[in-house]
């Protein structure tokens, strides 16, 4: 009972934080605000998490999971393996989009502050790989896809979506990212993804 | 006449300078030493090349140069467009790695050195650039490819191949690049190529 209040709290907070962060961005919100946005003492506030840069790191740790979740369900879908794929990418971009307006940080700041978030990435990462490499698996399993090596061929796609980003990184440097970036990042992934998902649909199969 | 002897003698320093750097590594290589292995004097070597700097730039732009024309020569071959695209991304990947070892550097050096290369390698890269054009250009023509937007789809193979790479940067910061790194590499993009030519080819074309 205890534990369920608590849990309920937590959640008000990130709740709250998420809010806050995705309006001023990461460096502009206080601890006061978010107490203050909840109705809850700085101390109280502070059991929870004890400094502003953990109480971000749980939003979007927070973030992070409700993604997976949200690939998960993808994975249940009545629709082909290449369309799961396609709705996958798709689904990334628009949430690697989100984390990046939460924090209101450039794609750059956001990547210096990776040893702040531990592993999180990494699991997150591992999330990613399997959730892609159960598609793949499933397209072959009902002869739409022809993959070789599934794990391998997930791997691969993961690295050119995050090589593709990277690629832009440099040229966003210090500035924060623009519709601009964002619509190239956008065209040139689902020209990849088009590309990628002929190359491994099962032949003879269409037209 | 005395400019053709006078390219000639560009074109035999360039020969030693590039074997010493290959064999030494950019920083280990002294001009004293680059002019005894042609027997000139030290003062002619600074009329050629002012800098070690400028004369190794020189080399690399040598070895981008000779790289494009092999391209070309790719071009000519009576081969698909397939097999080009396959024989490029080989010949790529090879050139590459002799690249870094003809500076010894790691990765990153090299990538932190681009500002002294100026414009090098975004001539190179729009060489490239029309290479590929051309290889799915002809692909298309002779009914091997169907390929929408050939520009932007040779755009799109070069900058997943640079993705790819930059990708693994970061992890060979400070060292030179292994032999795992390279084949780690260098399996990633042939499977990308691999799935990547599959993608265009045109349907139906093969049982």
């Amino acid at each position: 009972m205890e534990e369920e209040k608590s849990l309920a709290k937590e959640n008000l907070i990130l709740q709250a934080a998420r809010k806050r962060f995705a309006y001023y961005g990461f460096s502009k919100v206080t601890m006061d605000e978010i107490a203050r946005d909840i109705g809850m003492g700085k101390a109280s506030l502070y059991y929870y998490f004890p400094t502003k840069e953990s109480l971000f790191k749980a939003v979007i740790s927070h973030e992070l999971d409700e993604f997976l979740e949200q690939a998960k369900e993808l994975l249940k879908a009545n629709i082909s393996a290449a369309e799961k794929l396609d709705q996958y990418v798709r689904q990334r971009l628009q949430y690697f989009r989100e984390l990046i307006n939460l924090s209101k940080l450039s794609f750059h700041s956001l990547y210096e502050m990776k040893p702040l978030f531990g592993d999180l990435f990494e699991v997150f990462a591992r999330g990613e790989l399997e959730i892609i490499t159960q598609i793949l698996l499933e397209g072959n399993e009902k002869d739409e896809l022809s993959v070789e090596n599934p794990r391998q061929t997930a791997e691969l796609l993961l690295h050119i979506l995050q090589g593709l980003r990277l690629r832009i990184l440099p040229k966003v440097h210090e500035t924060f990212i623009n519709e601009e970036h964002y619509e190239q990042l956008r065209e040139e992934m689902l020209l990849f993804v088009n590309i990628f998902l002929r190359g491994i649909e099962k032949k003879n199969r269409r037209g």
